[in-house]
């Protein structure tokens, strides 16, 4: 069965209990139970894991490599300056998808991804939906990379 | 029935065709089976447009206004420069999805998307699956005015 | 008698019938039929022309050559970044009154006109009346010319 | 009756005395004359002013405040570079019209306006003939502003 | 009574005990000591805080939302990058004032504040007692907070 | 007894009366009169100066020299591209306070200060309460200086 | 028999009508002449087209493929932004040789080409001359790759 | 006699008593003292002036027209943005030689020169003694045009 | 005996295991035993640490005073970004020397080292060995600083 | 007879010894043998020569005055900062034709040609070809002076 | 008897004969004897030497060491990018005054100095009269260097 | 045995005579000497050279191929420039070892390094034991080529 990580970097944790009026009312928790139904319901496996610190997102992509098929990431403002995330992913062989809630590319200009470059793709500005488009690149790439694993006797 | 437009700008028709190295084999009459399949799988309709005129897509996003729910546009390399899309965009009220075959975050820095801001969302570097993410979005968000519409008597 | 071409770039043709609220309910007729009566009352005469098209526009302003007196051109986004329609305007004698209907300057820093510096003059900020100033300070520099060519015996 | 001012910032005393290959031979009494004599083919007023200092003309336009309908402003070079006039236009509520003898953008880059974008609009490139474009451009906001102020009893 | 979080960022530890002949001999521990005694002096409460982690910042941050009038932040050196700490001052309706000991404007060119548009104010340049105008800024902008708030029944 | 003198540049003559949705409805002669009570409560004097001529700043801060313990200067929009008022404020040994009504650095991008550099330290963000903060670090300023002068005799 | 296409760009229709004082009086229909006549000196045939439209001359250089051995293509002033083009060129395997009247890298900053970096080579800068030397340089690599052709069996 | 009017900007009033460790001890009357002598010599007479106030240049050099021969001016650090007083030196047609204390090249970057584009020619670093080398160059050019005035008849 | 501590910033524990083709098969196992292996033979010892965590690094750095002669640092990705530990680095007076496994300069122009300007030295770009460098000038440094400590009594 | 100046600038001297993959195994003798033998076909002759040093280059340029009717010149990597070569160009009246191997265009972006503005125009991309393009267009341009010079008698 | 060496860089041997109508036909011998002349007038002696080699500027710069009080530098185009000549100028005692024929500040961006920093001053625009105005400023501070070498007993 | 050519660039032949404050006492000759030390001690032998020329670098760089196993180069004010140097390196098999007295990355922003990029590794900031790192880094990298050389049979 595949799994996927799905890792929600710094400040998520507030998500729908603070400024409503932007990110709405929908929690952390309830996106969690979405991705879980959708995983069911594709026959997949999800995990979810939040933290404020830059060292334990890499921690938890390094320990990612030979667990799961793909990676969900939203790694909040650290987006825009971790290059040692951007290592990190490029260090693993795991593939990420990288999402977000908002439509960066409408906000400032210092709103540029730094770990775009090595994601395989991005999903930006459609909510909590986002998230689960995410979860349906993510389980179609992982899909691809079973299939192509087994082919290789 | 919600319907939903998708608009191929220039070079699109040639996918398939040429560098499949890059683009894979996968036709642009290929994608649109696949979103005429997902559409009717979901209940909804997809109509398709490709051109290699910039005036062009702008006259078939101002006749979208009323007939459709939302629109899924890959502008082709117009992405980069046309603010006369843009301007299009943001004087419809039709939802845009903005998609991308590759990872236009990974490649040349002149790769920026000048109608990003004007669009709800982008999703990028999924290959053909960009597509079928972006009408699921789309879908998503045209059930979403309609709903709303509903509402207001 | 002074004959004026005007040319509406590309969302013109929307003028009065989306966002209202930004630019206004007089529709592209209306301002066309203004500009038809302050013509008149001058004693002149006004021709014009809508579309999304970069490449008709330049057709336009070629066939201009020896049947204006001058050409009023709201190129729309084009202004942005059209290089063709700079090089137009340059390579025909008829002079070009650029005009705006939102002052584009309090704007985006993208939105400067590459094709000012070869424009006679640039009116904008006024709305529907930046068309009639335009009329009036194209009338003036046609009649300028007219002077001009009849002294060269 | 619309009474409007009109400000000549500095160097602008030199008119039509310098440099008359570049600037014609107009003097700036000439423009003023021509400007009182449209105001009153109008049925308006027209008051004009001369400085070569900033603070001047800051006082000039605090003291304005409802006094003109609408206030011509050729602020000379002081237009690329005085943060202070900006201000000083934002903070009153007496619209204010930009005008420029020469075509401002087809000049050296750092010939941009910083006081455009507080500006309601601009007119920039007919010689003479922007101020008398200016002024109309005036009295329609100051006819305008004064309609709506008669409806609001 | 109010309460005021104050928060000190990375290597302000050292401060007093490394390179007195700048930062002077003003441990942090004294400066500690002289807020808890101007917040006795006026009424209220302080609490301070000292992290060389981002993630403990930002967690802290999130933790301060009903419980404190108000934050003195000096973030230390991650004031120049840290998008992370800035969305976590923006998620949080606490407001946040921000400090320095030295003259942040007066050197190097990266030494920008990037969180400084979401801070309240800033103060900067006036050694230790740039903490002691913080904290009357904070007590300030907090009595003015608890008025609004009773106000509203 | 210390003296402090209060600068205000350009457009402050008009506080309280413009903009109250901005800058709020406390007047300048109201910030002086809280301005003067500090100082008496503190044991000091203050005097207040208001110019919105860039030459008459320079010509006070000259003759400061000798007669005041400390400057406090809004400089208002000059902060941001008067280096004659910088040249003047290094050039005299009274230590000046750089205060702001708003967060500048929240503003637009150019609106950052040339003159902070050579100032002692800034203080923005704080509305009213800004000059407040600034003669109190003044006194502080001021009064450390005087001590240090009578320990060289 | 080797067959090169000859793609004119916006504008260059107008050549030797307009300003001849800077293009010389050489006309478009004269150039082609002398292409035509060098191609059949050299053994080998030339096709030509002209057009103001950028996707007209997308949809020449897909229908290309296959039909000619190079080609030789001077974009006008799309050169300078049409990454469509771009793509067009990049998408396509038959060798495309750019060509500028002018010495596009001695006039203005803008004049850079976003085209080069997928074309086989540049010539600019020697007036009617440039088209004569972009065929010779057709030929010769058109040559070179039918013989590469030749020797795959 | 050729006569020669030398102007000193903001802040130079204060030479020779602040800062001597960097401008010396040298006054500006010593200064002046010393161009009356090194004119004197020469056969020729000089005229000082010195200002604070922007503005009071502009009228300065307006009035030098048809009065010298030439204009030594060290603007001070209103040669760093006063475009006003570069199109006062434009507009009038007495030869200006602008003349720096410091080496202004060797400092900061901003300390660029906007008046030099239009002034004859600069010299910068020799302290005082640019003065009178300035004076020397701006006597050549007077003689220089006195001779070609001689030449019309 | 001089000691010296080594600290390897974030991914490099996954040296050896990951990405072979680009950074060897030398995991940091390996390094650090040839690390103390030559520290032997110098007569010196070494201690090595790694951690993903930035805050982590800064803690070290600070606790090193008085404890080791010299550190060799690389600090990963954060080399590119963390003004916090060029901060820490600046607020000790251990020296540091600066290494890197790949030539930092011969990357993407983002891979600049904020660092660098308070290292003592860098070295990069000679794989494992780079650490080897660092080590012996580490040990050179160190024992300069021993002798000159010495020579102070 | 019309005789041709051709000069290769550093580097170009390992031509075909070295990395053969990048620039093909033709040697600088080879191309040497092909430019005699083109020119010898059209009836004028050519010289010949390669030096490291930009002096040397400068010293060539000025002999050719008077000497050769054009010059031919690949100045290597000069070509991206000698502006020394540059005026060395400019100051000649002999035109020069500057060739490059590569297509300069399609590499790093610091491999714009500094020399370009002055030469008279360029040929990049077709490897050994390019000098045998560039010749052609130096006899083109010799005739066409030579052809001119004797019209004016 | 003081000494002062002159060095003219590239292209300047063509002064005179090349471009009058920009450089007037003033020879570089005629420059020189000019130079000579002053430099007995005042009881100096003067070297001239000119080279197009950057290295042979440099082994000359070097050689001065000891010999001459001051050097009079016109870098030619080796100013805009010669850091090893910056370097040199920097690396001994020997005082540089710079000069230039023509106002490089009123030329394109590219005409900055780059060893302006390391000289005592600049003096450009003035013609052949900036070498005479270079030799007074150069003869002054060789002259004010021997005195303050003979206080030191 | 494996020999190391040493180059030293423009400048070098001054060390330790000129600044001694900056860059210490050590002569060339005494580096030379300690070079030569450390190669015997090692069983190897150098060769060093020094030179003001760029010219001269790149002949020598030529000229080593095939006789040395690496090449240690301190390139001096060239390394910020020399793209022609650059292009030697590039085009030479012999791998070349960057080295710096001083750490470049602490200085001037333009202190960055052109020839880096192909380079493989750079030690910098270690003065005169920069050069000795530097051997010893390149008598690695050279026993590691002799090895991979005799293995391929």
């Amino acid at each position: 069965m595949i799994k996927v990580l799905v890792v929600h970097g710094p400040n998520l944790n507030l998500l729908g209990q603070r400024q409503p009026e932007i990110y709405g009312t929908t929690t952390l928790a309830e996106i969690d139970r979405q991705l879980h139904a959708l995983a069911r319901a594709e026959g997949a496996a999800v995990e979810t894991f939040q933290t404020n610190h830059e060292g334990a997102i890499i921690d938890r992509l390094h320990g990612a490599q030979g667990r799961y098929g793909a990676i969900v990431l939203n790694a909040g403002a650290l987006t825009h300056y971790s290059y040692a995330i951007r290592d990190a992913i490029a260090s693993i062989s795991v593939p990420v998808v990288e999402v977000h809630l908002s439509n960066i590319h409408a906000r400032e200009p210092f709103r540029i991804s730094v770990i775009a470059p090595v994601a395989r793709g991005q999903i930006a500005g459609f909510g909590a939906h986002s998230y689960l488009l995410g979860l349906r690149a993510a389980l179609a790439i992982a899909a691809d990379g079973a299939r192509r694993a087994r082919r290789k006797p």
